[in-house]
């Protein structure tokens, strides 16, 4: 790989030149060259040229490297929600949030973002845990809405189509080979939203 | 526990009185008991009156005791759809669909639902197995709207849409101490749905 593999979500720096940075990088070069499942820590730590005492210091196990940074995940959401304007209806607070505070921080990492998606879809595992990541984007969608005065079922369901929405853009926007915008794939998904969505 | 605990995906019928419905019933007596991580398969099957070869040959370990039947869950959603009158709108499929074919299988299992599903909230990897388990419903529900006639797009979201409201529905249910019935929720989600869904 020509440059650092970093990790999409959470603060959106590529990976400082740390012990951290160069596990992290060691380990997702590994599980491309070799699997995720054939990868051992011992592996990632010595690629890194650290010891694996070094490893989990900074990771649980070799699936949390592709996790790490997760805990800024609510923070990122709320404050789409803390910031919008009073006068917005929730998903017009979802649509500006995407575009003004969470595809900035995706855009110029289209092919680390890929990289990361490819390596989570060859394992079951990395699959299932990267679907309760987005359910702790989704509680975190629902308690801002909460803080906005939403009821609860409302914030629910609101939560789950901004999650939903979230996901499609990205794989829509991942599955095509170009430089596509997110804000354009953006507009693809919320077309298709207005179509299905018309209640019964 | 006064009857049987039963899976509530899949045929919809108790367990009978086998060996894989006697290691189901036992190993769900003993997650509640002592708790899922504490609970040992060899316990299980001494708890079933069954050798531990007996419960390999029924469950590949013990966290998919709780997803057995799950392989029937895409021929119940293929059904929704593909028996779906051709003049509804996809939207009104999963609404006839929900009320005709997938809540006539819930509804009389409200406890037993209940209690698999206080088991699963207990443990980060059941949960992560669960909702891995909605996404094979939704990998389901989208290659029936293909079939359908529905753009790739449009069955992505409306896969997504339609188990949501499921999820949603299902976790309402289950909150209400009372005998509310499936259709009722079902309303109070359309109705939070059409709220939210007002496109920007």
């Amino acid at each position: 790989m020509t440059r650092s593999v970093v990790k999409y979500i959470g603060p959106m720096t590529r990976w400082a030149p740390g012990a951290a940075g160069r596990l992290h990088d060691a380990a997702l070069e590994l599980f491309l060259e070799n699997g995720f499942a054939a990868t051992t820590v011992p592996q990632i730590a010595e690629r890194a040229g650290l010891t694996t005492r070094s490893f989990f210091r900074y990771f649980a196990d070799k699936r949390e490297v592709l996790f790490t940074g997760e805990d800024e995940l609510p923070r990122v959401v709320a404050r789409m929600f803390d910031e919008a304007d009073h006068g917005l209806t929730p998903m017009q607070m979802v649509d500006r949030g995407f575009r003004q505070i969470v595809f900035p921080r995706l855009e110029s990492f289209r092919d680390e973002i890929a990289v990361r998606r490819k390596i989570v879809d060859t394992d079951e595992g990395l699959r299932e845990r990267e679907l309760r990541k987005l359910t702790i984007l989704q509680d975190a969608a629902k308690q801002a809405l909460l803080r906005r005065g939403l009821t609860p079922i409302d914030a629910e369901i609101m939560a789950r189509l901004a999650v939903a929405m979230y996901d499609t853009t990205l794989e829509l926007w991942l599955a095509q080979g170009t430089r596509t915008r997110l804000d354009d794939v953006l507009d693809t998904v919320f077309d298709a939203f207005g179509r299905m969505a018309t209640p019964v």
